[in-house]
């Protein structure tokens, strides 16, 4: 069973305390780092591994440990918003694991940073059963600052741990989503109007698809545009979905799609799917799939 | 390293024999045995097994020596062309492995099968460095029962081995090839004369695509026509490549493609590769699918 979990902290600033905690991390038997970074205008740091259920669990609860005795929430600063020193954690099913996994696993890991750290916890995404709270956004938004005032609605009672925030390290959102992949896509104009109307067109928050968010750039360096998006779940609303809108959008304005692009990382299945679509694959199956074959029993 | 190796062996009625065999493969630590299937008819049984260059050596030098002990082909009779006991085994590079590699091992094993056991071996496709020895139906060409007359002429010297065949065991052919993918496409049409047509335009044999084989057949139970083909390198001539080329031919008689589907295994790569073109992806990485990650280091 494999879960991914990208912790976001709010240190992007002090690369010695970034390796302290990388290391923290990586000392986890059964856990795999697979990739770290900080921002430093953001002042955060993201974290990439994988491993099973308890390896995870071990993982997130010794980042917090030491995030909690390195970051100082009262002193913070970065562009990006934030309620806590460890802001943000997302379990992620990968392979052997179901979402229900990863739901179970964040009840499990807030329940303990709750009652361990005092550190209160909102759950978020398909973990959280009040439909007020299961978006990120709605639950950050008034940040660290804000919280105390938040906290005392009762609306926002957190899921674990105390009613009030942790000094230091204000309040943690722990959840389970599926895995996120950023998307752009380049057109072959330098016309911004054209990428905003695009990117209007295809989010969810104007309309679009339920799994799309969105919105249009220039790259002043190619003197062209692009819709750059992130696609929140790939089983509902696939990539070949996604692309052939845009084009079919981009025709309406005699503009076409010039490449698109996948950032950083993309679950096979996500590929497959394109390939199933365009090519008319019948009955496909992911065990015909030679490289899944030779995972099976490993 | 991941090998691939898919020996075919002349028995195909005797269960018993076939299990035998199969075991003997199971037993070489190291390999995987995926899959095997006998055909009564061909009298004829595949095996499909991975494992790294000298576990394969091991587990293919093992079913010399079970199939030469099982098999008699003075006594064989079948529907499928035969020159040995141990007819072919293609060696394919999966994971970590190069054609190099299997054609390196190819020319090991065909050394060890002629000194140990006696039994002439020709090198074929990627491992053969003779353009008039490459092709499996040209080796193959006279069977079993024209092999001595057809070892008789210079051109036909093995590559290892007696000049001459094994009593009972013939010859057989060992080699180095891509991962075949079988790869049919469903017409919406009953009319079988289009299925040929497109079938002759796109395999090479007469003047299509380089590593396509097609036919067109009936499917008489669904009433509509099929192009069945093999792809025999899908990084030289991609799936992508062949389907459209199949979308436009049918166009110009006015027939759609119902669908396609892949028969049995296909490398995770041919797939990526129809993605990245249909997606119009720039830059992509095979390291950008999360599985691929996964797999690093194990």
């Amino acid at each position: 069973m494999l879960i991914e979990c990208v912790p976001n902290v709010s240190e992007g600033r002090r690369p010695e305390a970034v390796a302290a905690m990388a290391e923290t991390i990586r000392a986890i038997p059964g856990v795999r780092l697979l990739d770290h970074s900080s921002d430093a205008s953001h002042n955060r740091s993201v974290f990439t591994f994988v491993g099973d259920a308890p390896a995870i669990e071990s993982a997130v609860l010794a980042l917090f440990a030491r995030a909690i005795s390195e970051i100082d929430l009262r002193t913070h600063k970065g562009e990006h918003p934030r309620l806590g020193a460890v802001d943000v954690v997302p379990f992620i099913p990968i392979e052997g694991a179901t979402m229900a996994d990863c739901v179970a696993l964040a009840k499990k890991v807030g329940a303990e940073v709750g009652s361990r750290f005092g550190v209160p916890v909102y759950l978020y995404e398909d973990a959280s059963s009040n439909p007020l709270r299961k978006n990120l956004e709605d639950i950050r938004r008034g940040e660290f600052e804000g919280l105390a005032e938040k906290m005392a609605s009762p609306e926002w009672t957190p899921d674990f741990g105390p009613a009030s925030p942790h000094p230091s390290a204000g309040a943690s959102v722990i959840g389970a989503r599926m895995p996120l992949i950023a998307y752009n896509i380049n057109l072959a104009t330098d016309r911004l109007d054209v990428a905003k109307k695009i990117a209007a067109a295809i989010r969810q928050s104007s309309g679009g698809f339920r799994y799309v968010k969105a919105a249009g750039f220039t790259l002043q360096d190619r003197g062209i545009v692009q819709v750059s998006m992130n696609l929140t779940n790939y089983e509902k609303t696939p990539i070949y979905r996604v692309f052939e809108t845009v084009k079919r959008e981009a025709e309406r304005y005699g503009v076409s799609i010039l490449e698109s692009e996948i950032v950083g990382l993309v679950p096979a299945a996500a590929l497959n799917a394109a390939a199933e679509f365009y090519l008319q694959i019948g009955g496909f199956k992911a065990e015909q799939v030679l490289e899944n074959r030779l995972r099976v029993g490993k």
